[in-house]
């Protein structure tokens, strides 16, 4: 931990100024690195996904900032679901803390406070996927009350 | 299959009066037999969702008609994303296919339809999860050209 550790850590959605440091932990991260670019300016597919979770209703994206810097992310999407006799849940994604600031608890407290805004919004549960080539997540997630459940399935449409 | 299996098969957006045969299908399955509540009238919930699918240009309940009747039914929801230099991707949930049209070949042709759809709509990867409750589904994706990368993990927040 840097000596900002002590500070407060502040929860609250991402501006577009925070855009180049969050792509820069996207970037920075073993899967992640194979597949994001970071580079000045930044590929025009960032800033029109942020734009476009920003005007949706249903995303939020949440940074976690101390000492004036951002050191970790995640995306929460609300789903409308018939299943559950109708009633809401929430998906997380793309959880990310910036290297320096690893293992100090900031990950916890920004899925806390995605469970917190869940709750808010009348959600009745929250769902994520983890990639099994990261076993020290799945670990993670369980301490926080999640329970594996399901296999998570992707295919490429490429 | 019944007699109707000869008949084509449609595609189509989900319309407010199938709600009830929705329902029932999702009503008529070992694990939602747990959780749903079919009767008449509906519990409110279910209304409530539907519109708000029907509204979210980012969601969509797809079923599949047969000669007039609904058989299958799933929901797709795009996703922005700043991952994957911020490509939008797809999930699919929901999948349900009557218990009379079972094995006919109904769930694929949904799947296949919902893949075409998260191209439409220029997404790179459609991603879903399947509860471990449910192998035989595991083998239907992975058939499909899903690969079980992730653990799938939920979290209740009753």
């Amino acid at each position: 931990m840097s000596q900002a550790g002590d500070a407060p850590l502040v929860m609250r959605t991402a501006r577009e100024a925070d855009l180049q440091c969050l792509v820069a932990m996207l970037a920075d991260d073993p899967l992640g690195a194979t597949r994001e670019h970071y580079g000045s300016p930044l590929p025009a597919g960032y800033r029109n996904a942020f734009d476009a979770i920003a005007v949706d209703p249903n995303n939020e994206l949440i940074v976690a900032e101390q000492a004036g810097e951002v050191i970790g992310m995640l995306q929460l999407t609300y789903l409308p679901s018939l299943t559950y006799q109708g009633r809401w849940r929430a998906m997380v994604e793309g959880v990310r803390v910036a290297r320096a600031a690893r293992s100090g608890g900031v990950g916890r407290r920004l899925v806390e406070h995605a469970l917190h805004r869940a709750r808010e919004r009348g959600c009745h549960m929250v769902q994520l996927t983890t990639d099994k080539a990261r076993p020290e997540a799945l670990a993670f997630y369980r301490a926080l009350g999640f329970t594996a459940s399901h296999e998570g399935l992707k295919r490429s449409l490429a």
